[in-house]
């Protein structure tokens, strides 16, 4: 994505923010004209604590040490900042085509013009129902890498999505709430007695995972026994946890057994769901690779930002 | 369960009290000696907002009016109340096995001896691990009026049970959490945007239902839809709430489907919940009949209190 440096239109070094802005956070690149990163910052103001004008103020507080320089600092965003609750609503793009249409980016009203903030669309999809944001900047960023890539893309998270790609275009998408399920039931339902302790098993997540990817009706019928084998046998919470986390994915890479089944699958992802899922799709017979979605995130920014610079000029 | 009022160990009337005391809630029987309902009482004071002494405080503020007489008042009781946190631990039955011991039965401590408290303990299933307590005296009191019952027994609620019943033994049962995941999708998630207002819509219920009876997998990718629906095409709150629970109920059912397929199958319960299970029973080609569960609750514990007046004389 590098490119001779424009000094006239960026500060003196050429310096932009990539943004990625969810409900529960916000994460920041500061990277330099060659798309070089100088900093990575992370705040836990989200979508979700913002009003539309509070966006900008959050942003202008963390970019501060790169703001006043006398040079429009271009920020590059994608996410829920683009909802209808956020910041300005990018509307989504539609399903099937491509994640990423120049024409469709929406620039965000700012108080001065030393900043210049341009939003994403998400995408959506009519039948059946579904809608992404941000999924669609990591999915594009991998279509950029591998322009041929034929297959699913398995981004996990909160809501999960499973997106179908083909000539650089998505086809369709899935999404499975196995984040939001997991939370709920760890943190808010009878099951929280039971991962009462720190700790993980190995091994009572793959069991488990292999068991529900067998049979979805495993997480209908065997979430209760997690509680009442930690009642009437002492099993540890490093076991109930992992039990849990392995019955929620395994069931979902079960249920998506037709998507993935014979076509190359990269899971996108950061943190410590990739590797569970991409070690359950292995197991389950997946040709499966991992993608750290932060470079995924930043060649699709880059590239934006790129396109943007030369539409400038 | 009328019998010939004995007066001289109970109040002249021979009044005493059944009770369901659960997790969230207590609700109370006052009978005659011939079994006659004289006042049904509801209280909100359920184990989970009880120290061990504040059960008898409880009980004697909502019986009142029927202590005080010089005579001992007897209380036979079900539910959480024996669980280890609850008034005094009523050790689990063992499944296979039958529903009531009387062997079993353990007084409650009580600080004055106008008040004679007896409880029932649950049953617990070794393998896979179970438990519950309350469902066993419901199922206990239908075994009671059908001694022959060959078949399933499903109680609907929080946390689902399904028993397999056989010449009046519970040969064992299973529990699967859809109330319990209906309340957290509904108040929690991000579904409860879907939700904001009142309304039902039987359709809406019953094709969810079908759809996840069909397939569990429609629970596992199909509730995010609920969601991106009322975004994109504004679906009514009414509709999204009966998909949500057409969904749950439809994939445990089909999950179930082992059990209760070819076989006689009693969904005991109250409440809203235990038509819309025989409904998609029904619907799905089983053998259904409903109980109302007050009905079965007092029949075990009148046939318990019986035994116990007998035992005493």
């Amino acid at each position: 994505m590098a490119e001779d440096c424009d000094t006239t239109a960026d500060t003196p070094a050429g310096v932009w923010a990539a943004a990625d802005w969810g409900t529960s956070n916000l994460r920041l690149w500061v990277l330099s004209c060659d798309d070089r990163l100088l900093a990575r910052i992370g705040d836990p103001r989200g979508m979700l604590t913002l009003s539309s004008n509070g966006f900008e103020t959050v942003l202008r507080e963390r970019l501060s040490p790169w703001l006043g320089t006398g040079q429009r600092l271009a920020v590059v965003a994608c996410g829920m900042v683009g909802a209808r609750q956020g910041w300005i609503e990018a509307p989504y793009l539609p399903t099937p085509g491509r994640p990423i249409e120049m024409a469709r980016l929406r620039r965000a009203p700012v108080s001065r013009d030393d900043l210049d903030v341009t939003i994403l669309p998400g995408m959506a999809q009519a039948e059946p129902a579904d809608v992404m944001r941000g999924e669609e900047t990591q999915v594009a960023g991998h279509l950029a890498a591998e322009p041929h890539f034929d297959g699913l893309i398995c981004l996990p998270g909160t809501h999960t999505k499973w997106v179908r790609c083909r000539n650089g275009r998505v086809e369709r998408f899935r999404t499975c709430m196995t984040g939001e399920f997991y939370a709920l039931l760890a943190g808010h339902s009878v099951l929280r007695h039971a991962l009462e302790g720190a700790g993980w098993d190995d091994q009572a997540f793959a069991d488990a995972a292999r068991e529900a990817a067998r049979h979805c009706g495993a997480v209908i019928d065997g979430l209760f026994g997690i509680r009442a084998s930690s009642l009437l046998t002492g099993t540890s919470a490093a076991q109930s946890r992992a039990r849990l986390s392995g019955l929620l994915i395994g069931a979902e890479i079960g249920t998506m057994r037709d998507e993935w089944q014979d076509r190359p699958i990269v899971v996108i992802g950061s943190g410590r769901l990739t590797p569970l899922y991409a070690r359950v799709l292995a197991d389950q017979g997946a040709a499966v690779a991992t993608v750290d979605a932060e470079a995924a995130t930043l060649r699709c920014l880059a590239a934006v930002h790129a396109q943007l610079r030369t539409e400038a000029t």
